[in-house]
């Protein structure tokens, strides 16, 4: 007889990492540039902060680098649209990854079921680490 | 019949992830600036080298980055003491975590067993990831 | 009766993790400097891009990285050579890593059977994080 996985924690296997780096001058300097930018980039709720002020340009460099390491973890799937990937932030201070249409479509067809991420910026840099998790994938089994 | 965990490795499962980055010349001066701040932020052995001759500013700015991104992997936990967090170099030159007291008691809330971690610094920039690792959590089984 | 490891997908439990950063400019003066660095730190398909043109500065600088964290992931292995470990790019723009001889026998060693990584580069720096995983160690069982 072999048992399922009974005890085996969901959702808690690396199945993809992603890092991704961004000069924050340089990011700041593209959004005012291109006006149309950060609205292909962000959501509208992303835009602001929890307190309703604009976000500033580190903190939104910050998102983006979530955003594009979250495609990395993904293997870059085509069609992703950035809007499908937005973070929030935890009364903690600490991310959560909410995924939506194109990258929660993506992340189904791997197996992807759970987020880790971090954030830090210093020195002009925001940085960011994702870590795509899930309990197996299709191809494993 | 249900068996129990025979198999799987314990503490291998990631529970938690942060990075961290530090640019090491502001570090520095916020060291030299405020002489109270290097003994709020590490014990008295992580201020002095194997060789017993004080920490050149670029690694303390490493292992600070490492106890920001341990703080990180466990969701920011409240209470947390700098001095609960230190690296100790194996004589490999691979960094280990050691917690005592806080981190150790935050961790263990979560089911952290294990953590591997891993620092670099050029550019002058530190940087760190740091990954909590378990065999479960109390709320996925 | 203590059933195998029926359903535990092989090679996502993390054993180790690395993660480097790499001044490019930096970088590429040490490749001007010493004309015989480049062919000890890369093997000569690493050198050209898929176009058959010379890489630049900034992508070796990211395998680079790349070849650091690795060795940090394998708690810096002696003996390893820089050519037993090389980055492919996959036709999505992901990379892989192939490991060989050195590199290949210390995965090997601590159970190491699948890798996951990324890169990424911005601001002059060019950083790695790459995650060692297996599904057991050795010494765990």
């Amino acid at each position: 007889m072999t048992p399922a996985l009974p005890s085996v924690p969901a959702g808690h296997l690396v199945l993809g990492v992603g890092i991704d780096v961004v000069a924050v001058d340089r990011f700041a300097a593209s959004l005012a540039r291109t006006p149309t930018l950060a609205n292909r980039l962000f959501a509208a709720d992303e835009l602001v902060s929890a307190s309703g002020s604009p976000r500033r340009p580190v903190s939104l460099a910050g998102r983006f680098a979530v955003k594009e390491a979250v495609a990395k973890a993904l293997g870059v799937p085509p069609g992703m649209q950035w809007h499908d990937c937005t973070v929030i932030s935890l009364s903690s201070g600490q991310p959560e990854l909410v995924t939506t249409g194109t990258v929660l479509a993506a992340a189904r067809a791997l197996g992807v079921t759970t987020w880790r991420l971090s954030l830090s910026h210093d020195a002009g840099i925001a940085a960011a680490v994702v870590l795509a998790l899930g309990s197996s994938q299709g191809r494993t089994e």
